[in-house]
């Protein structure tokens, strides 16, 4: 398929390679154009401009934030002034329920598609195309994108017709990873000044009942108090806790860990943690119990 | 070996049996003694008291909780009174670090040792002898019992010289699942109001970075909303947690999630909860956001 | 002095109405004229534009949203189009700390002066002219103001210089009487569940160490289970609550009370309390400890 | 009437002060009887037992906890053992609804009557006769105390027969200060960071909608740091809110604040605030938000 691709960040740049490395043909468009070089010796055609990357009958986005996807999409030469009438845009991008519910209904006016597909994994498992998709949109424009899914991902779900539910699992996934990071910081806290070894604590939960990668990855981390460098920074792990509550507001579903959470990633920030992985709320249940930093 | 066994619960049964069958003698003993036949088969001599129970170096208990324990050890005639000198009380019931910590000293008064083993792992895994142990005590006595733990578990940690060490461990892991079934509880609140189906999204979990056991099974419960009959019951859990939060008191550790269970348990109490499975906090939220029962 | 006044809810009403009793002379708009209606006998002179109530040298809003305050004073004929330059822009509305910057900022551009001057007291108190105003402006700005602030409040508290912070005070105002409605509801759900009469309870607390009138009022609200009609309906509750955790964020300030607030709020919306008292909320501790609606 | 006193504290020296001024035969026994001189001036008869304390009718006892009251009510040559048949012990320290049921109980098996009977006040207060007095127990045993609460007490409030819930009255009530002390905490905390003095706050909350002397003396206390010395050491405070708990958990009602208030204790324990008062948990939220100690 022919495709363009917007952002080459961490994530965007291994998503862009996998789709070259599974043939299809990729117009890439990056703010900063450095970014991009990497890829033409992969067979990216690198583009200027936003229309640019938008001339075949699909485009996806991988953004920072919902400000980033605004500006792109909305903007003036932006993707709805860009994309052929019946195109599609593919959203893999982190964002705000509310925005993905705005920009369904702003393709659909412009008779374009739309749908999300946000994605579960870490840059090393974008590179190599194993990522897990969790789409959300019409039957055509899913069927349509599928080989592109089938590219990235090692696995694609299909969760709603309408494109927004895709975004509310993503952000569910986020808040449920950042309740372990908590849980494994109150457990810690609490088995540390008991005595126990950090270190043998983590080996013990994982080689039990909390098999899974999650409490590895954030165990180690805790155990060792390693928050920097950041791999997913705490100022994104708050905005995606504040996206979670906003969503829940919006469906009027209390969910007081998020509240936790919330408070937790305000007390890091008012200590300076913006540089932190956001693995280091796990650090703030040692602190309350009187640990040395 | 030579050992009694002493509570012939769910686990308690399969832990006997899996004793028996890895060739150890093994003298039972029950407060109800039919519970205790069907291991006669398997080669267990069964007795009338605790003091037949404690003939040899070394006496197992696996019973519900603090006041069993206390009972069956201090009371008149209990273990205190019958392990020879030199033997070891191996205590792998659930019970709170501040009596782990009590029995350690009337133990070493009397001139017997006591080593905390408590387990993860179900019934089911306790009949294949595939528990994991956690074990705490000198290392003499731990040496001494490490025949008795190949038998019941798979693999044994051996977290301190101190045996409440162990109970914490174990608590803390029982708060852990809590915590677990907490936030599948909200998560999915929050997404069935969205529209997602519960079932696909505890499979999107499982099949990705939830892949722990402890997800599928509570995600599953959660999911299908059903809290009956109680694999694990909720008074027991909620025992659990609020052990938990006695022996982070005494260490003088803050635990936003166990406070937050705590009042979870109690909603569930206040509605007649108590013969429903643990997990059933898992379904609060759910009704808080103001889902029908 | 002649001043414009905008806004004439249950609030506005009575401090229009107190303006003139002392003397001012007032124009007034409001969107529904007939509520304008009953302040002519008073003296006041009811315009059809806004632009009609900006022709003196003050004007006073008094709104129920951010949304009602923006699109009034940013809309094309708004209060920024119409006030001379040099005029006061008195904003009364609990608006969000946010918006109070951002209108801080466009009236300086305008030339215009803007002071943030929300009020306590319910609307009774406002018809008295008894209200409590917190003012923050330029000093210029609340000396000119000061002779309408004697108007309609028995005291004003000036507590800065930029507008925004008279606006925190305001909503952190109504977070403590939030958290006061909340402590009573459980209070009461714990000593109601043990016996002692509801009514007892309250007129003990504020015979002895709670005699303020938050107390008394919200106390008999709950004691009576009397949530409706809604003085001070929860959505706008709820909406002080937002702007209070909205604040509170980007001034990187955990407030796990709030939270808890923010959360019986949902509780409350997710079963029907749209049209109840914000006390409403008081009643769900008793909910949660399984005493019948 | 005659009386014994025992337990001559900060409030006790001045309750039985009290009775003294108003004409009561008072014997008084303190286990450092050095505390007890200063009342044999004012007409005291100091005894060297507590047997002695109890031959008169009724005997009032005031001390720091349950541990002190347990050893002195059930202890061999304690109330039980000394109180005449009929006589009333009435118990007016602040101890847990649990001992409250179960000195009712050995006190009903001894031919004995019980009533508890906390009180509101501080020392000063106590002195001045002026406490608020929560009585409960049988009608003819509090007729008979009657006068007593008149002499210590500006007001009696009598909430029930059965004795220990005017134990849980008066446990919601430190309940309720506690609470008030966390939300000028974290207000403090919000409007400090967004600079607005913190005296100014106080003097305005107090002015307007929180008259009641509890935000007063606590505001003052937060806005000055001001947390030792202790007038309410910060362990009793952390006694009090464990015992809402346990009292809560028993009658299966969930309290969010008093868990909250419960980790604030915890976190300020684990940072060496056993001599601060009970105010200093009010200083967490403002460390929370990063402002320095």
């Amino acid at each position: 398929m022919k495709v363009g691709f917007v952002g080459l960040g961490h994530m965007g740049s291994g998503m862009a390679a996998s789709l070259l490395k599974a043939g299809h043909e990729v117009t890439v468009y990056n703010r900063t154009r450095a970014k991009a070089e990497p890829l033409i010796a992969q067979g990216a055609r690198v583009v200027a401009s936003i229309a640019d990357a938008c001339r075949d009958s699909a485009v996806i986005t991988m953004l920072a934030n919902d400000n980033a996807v605004e500006g792109l999409v909305l903007g003036k030469g932006g993707i709805i002034d860009s994309l052929p009438k019946g195109g599609i845009h593919i959203s893999s991008s982190t964002i705000s329920v509310a925005l993905s519910e705005a920009l369904a209904k702003v393709h659909a006016k412009a008779g374009q598609r739309f749908v999300a597909a946000p994605v579960f994994g870490r840059p090393n498992v974008a590179a190599a195309g194993q990522l897990f998709v969790i789409a959300a949109g019409s039957q055509d424009a899913i069927a349509a994108a599928t080989p592109l899914f089938d590219a990235i991902g090692q696995k694609t779900f299909v969760v709603s017709e309408t494109p927004k539910a895709a975004n509310l699992v993503k952000l569910s996934g986020n808040f449920l990873i950042a309740v372990v990071i908590e849980s494994l910081g109150e457990a810690m806290a609490l088995v540390g000044k008991g005595g126990i070894g950090r270190h043998q604590y983590v080996d013990i939960l994982t080689s039990t009942l909390f098999s899974a990668p999650v409490y590895k990855t954030y165990g180690a981390l805790i155990a060792d108090k390693k928050f920097s460098p950041a791999g997913f920074a705490a100022p994104l792990g708050q905005k995606d806790i504040r996206l979670t509550l906003a969503a829940a507001e919006e469906l009027c579903v209390p969910l007081p860990l998020a509240s936790l959470l919330r408070d937790r990633f305000l007390t890091l920030m008012a200590h300076g943690g913006d540089e932190l992985d956001w693995s280091a709320i796990g650090g703030l249940a040692a602190k309350d119990a009187g640990e040395d930093g």
